[in-house]
This record gives structure tokens, sequence and C-alpha cells, in this order.
């Protein structure tokens, strides 16, 4: 039996569960599992459910609407593989790790394609039998160069997009053509070491704890919401190339779990955090 | 307003948490945080719901009770301090990294007595101006101490009891006195290292990470369901005596997240785990 | 027999080695443990070493500085409990963890005082017999107030100062008065949150992970080198006070660590980092 | 200019550090790290020294020898790349991982072939132009069939072996053959879950974390020196394939962490465990 996923985030109010599990069981679905939360600064209200059944999607959404706040979004996704894009630029360790995780099945998604601006991973992505398509930058405005990016990446229609160390600074508009929809990894423990080679950073302050940060790309730079962040300690004896390489490993492990929450669908996204349920 | 936890134990049925939402809206009560949990494998159905409002307790739990199944637990905890007792021997470290997070007000719990078969930790419960009792077992059958034990015990009516490094086992019949109400701290990282010196243990088979557990008590010693873990990493540096005060560690902090758990309501058990919403 | 503790700071040179081992084997001494580091950037070279044997420590210092260069530091400190005396002001949870690990004979150290502007914190140090200290700035200016400190924190001639959340900032006269002798614990993971209420700042940013800084203290505040760090995981179900209780744990794990570190002489400061051997 | 790593393993005697310090000043090379530490237990000593310098190796290795006991182990081996083997089975996941972090350049090998005993992973490790080969089982007595693989083994003259999920129980003969030189992945936190599935075991016994553990093979099953262990969080929500792929990726880290300390010459054996400098 098909499993769906119901995503509603409304404004809080008394007998909202009562009125979502009344549409729920009139339609004769099963909730297999289910969380709340109530954000109580903002009054927001997060629901994630599980539910399996005979689904008539489109009688459930409308009936949840008229139970619903008019502010109330409402998604119903089937439990299935999620359409993805990859960007990346040069670098290849954490490109490596998904398509490896991805041959070894252990992403929810379908790679649709690796976009790069840059020739330097075909053979690496080509290797996986995953289009690649390289669109330079060489010459171009960066309005120039995202246009390019834009009509590409749209030519797969993806659900999500993931920025596997892309290096090319975002315009408002990439950023707006595709709202709540851009993965980022960020190698430092935001909000510490914004900018620049934060790992010469971290080694000319000598922290002991190295991290990495994903978060969804938004208009501020290294400023967006952040879905999931770890660490790993280093000592005096690590040069700043060693605790790159370090941190590199967080990388990997801290974008494939956002990945994963994405892919999920456990990620909110409300003022400029996540609730993850 | 009063803040009330009400915690479902049942089986899987369609419509249960429309139910259960029907009974508190029409009841006029608000749900402030809600989590539930299915069992795949049993199909045990377990519900956290965090309610305010103007709550009339018989009449909420007889209705609830009328649109459950009959094999539920219901229970519906007002948000309160419990009451506590704690049992010890002679080790400090655990002991006394409760009493001053105590003293600090970092326990919803009320102690209302530390109860002993040795007299060393008289000195520092009384520091905290907290009701010491020595129970000897001093020439007593095991049967016999722990007559004197549950009689010392129940003069306080206590909610939990709390082993904290309490070195005697306990019989069938103290366990079955207090049902799924007693908390220990297992100093190793269950299942590994089960018995006598774990430290020992571990130190001649060289682990690189300890580890400590907290767990019901139930009939099989150490094998109670497990409500929090954590662990410390060592190294071959490590005497078996610094990996013991390494895991002295790991347990404070151990038994604090777990008795915190027990203290927020939110630890079910089924089978021999634990469901933590 | 007793051991001592070698800590040379130096600059690197072919054969140091050999001449300090050769000065400790000419002194009939055994080398139990013995570390070095050389800092590839700086070509500092650090050691420690523990050594037994029948000392002369006069004569051993002589003649190290004999085979040494000029601008070596030497250090030979007999293994043993440091006096230490303990600054704060009104917070309870760092002071009430030194305290009971201290009773619980956790620390190498005497605690002499604790030296506290407020009164608050008087009960919970006399329970353990330790001497307790009110210097109140009431209407003095900081000026004045330290050297009321000063004053009162010499009597106990500490060669450990530490900051258990004493909240008044330090002039460059205090803080040079302990050059490298002054431990404190910052509530955030530094860099990130420097500042007031970190606890806020790290809520208001949704990061899901927070963690604390031991570090020495310098004239840059929040600045100095660091010691020792550690993170806790939080959600979005974390209310910034809940971070803040969540964080105290981390203080508490964070500054008796880095004290461990300092009391074992582990720790080596150049340039604003620590080498810890 | 070229770095060595000297490592030397042999019983504790006042003036080693001397008498080997002496000799490297004598050869007139620099010591840029070094490490010792001596077990109190079995009074053994261990050192390992990054040595620089025009290093004449047999002159060296000679005169070490004179002035070291005649049970001494000295090695001294040139930091470069190491020829590595591995074997595996039908499970991708660990391999993979080293392969992709091979191709990202991450690890100081050269892999000279995979051997498997099933053809299921060819495609995988001819992507990235590695030799694979398949000796099959198929009708072969377990000694035969080992003959065949040290038969293929050999043809490259291996330094290290990985086990990376190699599924077969290795004789006595296997492991004599390659002593201390067997690296394997056991899929549990050792020595909790030892023996089959131990993720069903896991959870079955409802613990919070899981956790992976590299060690040298040795004739005892699962029971030699452990070199690096990791851990993950689980909870209630985890089915036991869950655990798994949770464990899976723990399995990935303590693997290839592990195998950097033995490419980078860190790990000394002794009793059942090992000492990391």
């Amino acid at each position: 039996m098909k499993e769906y996923i119901l995503l509603i985030d409304t404004t809080d109010d008394k007998g909202l569960v009562y009125n979502i599990s009344k549409v729920l069981y009139a339609n004769n679905l099963n909730i297999e599992q289910n969380s709340e939360y109530v954000d109580p600064d903002t009054l927001k209200f997060f629901m994630r459910t599980v539910i399996t059944g005979d689904i008539k999607k489109d009688i459930l959404l409308k009936e949840l609407k008229e139970v619903l706040p008019l502010n109330s979004t409402i998604k119903l996704n089937e439990k299935q593989n999620k359409d993805v894009v990859i960007l990346a630029t040069k670098e290849s360790h954490v490109l490596g790790d998904l398509l490896i995780r991805y041959f070894d099945g252990e992403l929810n998604a379908n790679i649709k394609a690796v976009i790069a601006n840059h020739e330097h991973l075909r053979d690496l992505v080509e290797k996986f039998d995953i289009p690649f398509y390289c669109v330079s930058a060489e010459g171009l405005s960066r309005e120039e160069h995202e246009d390019k990016m834009i009509e590409k990446i749209n030519e797969f229609e993806p659900e999500l997009i993931v920025l596997a160390k892309y290096m090319r600074i975002l315009t408002s508009k990439f950023v707006n053509t595709y709202p709540k929809r851009v993965l980022n990894i960020h190698h430092s423990f935001l909000p510490a070491f914004i900018g620049a080679n934060p790992y010469k950073q971290a080694y000319e302050r000598g922290v002991k704890i190295i991290g990495a940060t994903a978060h969804y790309v938004t208009d501020d730079l290294d400023e967006g919401p952040i879905i999931f962040q770890d660490v790993v300690r280093v000592d005096h004896s690590y040069s700043w190339q060693e605790m790159r390489n370090a941190g590199r490993n967080v990388e990997k492990i801290v974008l494939y779990n956002a990945f994963q929450l994405l892919l999920d669908d456990k990620v909110f996204v409300y003022k400029n955090k996540t609730v993850i349920l």
C-alpha cells in the first residue's frame, strides 16, 4: 500500500489536530507516524504525518483546506525518490561521497544530472553513468552564467538542488527561482568563521573543534536556515591543511544527513530557522 | 494556566488520533505538543501530548477511556516535580552530581530522602539538608534487608526510585514492588562488559571507547529496558583506574539524562525496550 | 619515589632531545613518559617529560640550562596538587560542579578559597568547608575593586585562578598580574557568539549544536588561547533558556577538562594558541 | 628532504631515549616529532619518531641495534604510500567509501588490487581502474580457497591487507601468513554483539547507541587488538535495517580512521591491545 507524507504549516488554533485527523479518518486513512510542533514565540503550527491507505489526493487536499486556516501550507507527497540536480565546481570529495552513496542505494533520490562550471569532475561523474554538463562561466557576467545554469537545471525539473562545493556566489534571482529548494554545505561550524578559508581562520584561532554546516541557500550568504551540523576534534598538531582534510570528512557527513532529511520531507522552514519533525 | 501531560499506550487502530483529539477538543483543551509512535512489529501505539486548559481530570479520563480500546493505558499527569527517593551505598560521584544539580534547581524532582546500606554518605547528603537514612544489611538476609528498605522507602511514597550506585542485587519482590519505577545506572556500555568490574574488563580488552547505560531495573540483572547511553574515548595510556574515572563522568551524565526523561514523562516501556517521545 | 614533570619550551635545534636526555641520564633519572612537538611555522620546540628518580632540582635545572638555547623556558614541577583560588559571582552551576568533584577527590588541586563579588554563593561554598570571601564592587571603581580582589587572592598564593562564571570584565593590570594563570569558561563555542547572551544569539540563529570554550584569560576579552571545547546537540524545540541549560552542562564538562589539563601541567602557550602534550 | 618514521618496541630501561637520540644526533638527523610510551604493567617501551636528514638506513639500524636491548624491534620506514590489497565479498558500502577516498587522494596507499570471492563488485572496482580478481570458493574447501587467495594476494606483495566486509572466516594459516598486517572492520561496538547480525541483536536489545570496531585479525574471531571505534545514536524508531544503515556509516568512518593510522605507522601491538602514538 502506498505511503504518503502530509506536511502542514499553519497558525496554531484549538482543534487543529482534531480537524485534520477527522478528515484523515473520514477518508479511511491510517496514521503511521505523526509529529507536531508549535513554536511558542510565533504560534506557528507544524505537522508531519505519514499516512497509508487508498488516497484520492485532490479530495483529501480539498477537505483539509476546508478545515484549516486560510494561510495554511498543505503538502501531500507520495513517499518516493525525489529528482535532484547537483551543482559542483572542482572539488570532488563531497560530490564523490554522494555519488558512491547513490551507487550504493543509500539516497532516496534520482540524481538527474551534475552540472559544474568546470570540466574537472566529468570523469568522476561519468563513472557512475550520470549525465555531466559543464556550463563554463568563461567570459560571462554572473547573470549571464546563471541564466545558462538555470536553463540547464530546468531541463531536469529537479525538486531539490544540492550544492556540492559549488564555489560560485548566487544572485537573488537564482535563489528566488528555487525557494527552499537549494541545499548548501558550508565548510565551517556556522556562525564561526564566516567567509573565505575558514580552516585557515580556525587554525589561526587555535580552536580544538571544527565543524561543518548544511543550510538552505538564501539571499544572505552563509546565513540561510541551518539544517544539520556536526563537528570533529582537532589539536595543535594539525596544520590548516590537515584541519581542512578533517573538515572535509565532516562536510560529507553533514551534507549527507541534511540531504536525507530533505529527501524524507522532514524539514520545515520559518523565520530563518528549521523545524525538523 | 496548568500544563498536563497525557500518556496513552494502546493498540494501533484507525481513527485513534481523531478520537483522542476529538475528546480533547470537546473538553476545550489546547494541544501544545504532540508526538505519536506506532511500533510496526507489535502495532503498539504510543502518544505523548502536552495539553493546557481548564481540565476536569476524571471527566477527561472517562471520556478518553470510552473512545480507546479496552487494553489501553491512559495517564494524565500534571506537569510538576515528582517525589523521588535515591538509594546509594558508598560511592559518592553519582549521588553528589544529583545533589548539586538538585541544589542548582536542574531537576524537576523533590528528593524526599537518600537511603543507603552504609553510613559513608551521610555527611554529603546532610550538607544539602536532605534526610539521610542508613538501613544496614549487617547480619540480615537479603530478604530481611529488602523488607526494611521497602518499609523505609514507602514512608516517602516516591513516584521514582533512583539507584545512584546502590550496590545490592535486588530480588524479584523488590523489583515487582516498584514496576517501571526504579532507575539504575550501569557502569558500562551495555551489553558490553556485563558483570563485575567492567572497567577492568574494558582495560583488558583494550577498547578505545567506554560508556555507561541507564536502564529500568527488572528481574534480569543488567538486562532492563535501556533509557539512555553515552560514551567517552579512552586510549592505551589509561590505566583501568583512569578508565573508571573517565567512566564515572559518563555515568553522571547518563543517569542525569535518563532521570530527566523520566521526570518529564517521556519514556514508554514495551517488550524490553523504551520508546522516548 | 617522587614523580616530576619537566616542561621545556624553546627553539628547535638538532640534538635537543639528545642533550636533554643526556642530562637526565647523567643524573640517573628515568623517563616514564615523554612527548615532544615542534611547531613547523615557528620552529618552537615543546617537551613534556615525566621523570622519576632522586632529583636534585637546582643541579638538574642548571645542567639543563647549560645545554639549552638562551631563550629557553624550563620548568620542573613535582607531581602534586596545585593551590587554586576560584572566582565567582552569583551563578552556582560551574562552581557547584567543581566543589562536588573536589569533595569527591577528582581534582588534583587544593582549593584555598572562593572569592566572589556577591554573597549569594557563601552557603554553597561553606557546605564544603572551603573559605568564602565576598569582595563587593559596591561603590568602587573597577580598578579599586580589582585591587581589593588581587590583595585577597594573593593571600593564598595560588598557582592557578579559575573563573567559575565570574562576571566582571578584567583589566590589563589584573590579567598581567597572573600571566597564563587565569582559566575562564566562556559559554559559547568560540569564536561563534562572542559577547552577551550567546544562547539567545544561538537560538535566534537556529543552530543545531551549541558549545562551550575554556581558555586562558588575556587582555583580549574572549580571545585568549583555547584549551578545551565541547558541544551538545540542540533542536528547534529548545527555547533559548533550554539551550542555556543544555549549555551549562557543557560548560561544566569543558571547564573541568581544561582545569585537569592545567593541573597536570599539560598545556603550553605560544602565539595565541595552546599545545597540549 | 626525505622523512622517515622510526618505530622502536623494546623493554624499558634507563637511558633508552638518551641512547637512541645520541645515535640520531651522531648521524646528523633531525627529530621532527617524537612520542614515547611505557606500559606500566609490562614495562614495554614504545617510541615513534619522525626524522629528517640524509639517512644511511643500514648504518643507522646497525648503530641503533647496538644501543638497544637484544629483544628490540626496530623499524625504519620511509614516509611513503604503502602497497595494499583489499578483500571483499558482495557488500559495497565500505569498499566504495575506500575507493572514492582513494580516488580523492585521501589515502596514503597504493591499492594494488581488490580480491573478492564473488563477482558482484567487479563493476564498482573497475570504475576506478583498479584490478579486480574473483577467487570463487565454489566447490573448494576453506583451505583450498584460502591457498588460492594467498597465492593471488602474494602476487602484489602488499604491506597491508584490508578486509572491507570480506565475509569469510579466516584460518590460522591465513592469519599467520600476514601477522599484524590484516585489518578488519567489525559491524558492532565490540565486545558487544559478537557474532552474527549484530544489528538485529542491537535492535532486540533496544540499545540507544550502536558502533563499529576496526581491529587486527588474529586467530580469535572478533577478538583481535582494537585500533579504532566509533558510535552513533539510534532510537526506538529505527528498524534493525535502519540501524544497519546507520551502522554502515560508522563502519566506513571507523575503517577509514584505522586504515590511516596503519598507513601512518602509528600503531603498535602488545598483548591483545594497541598503542597508538
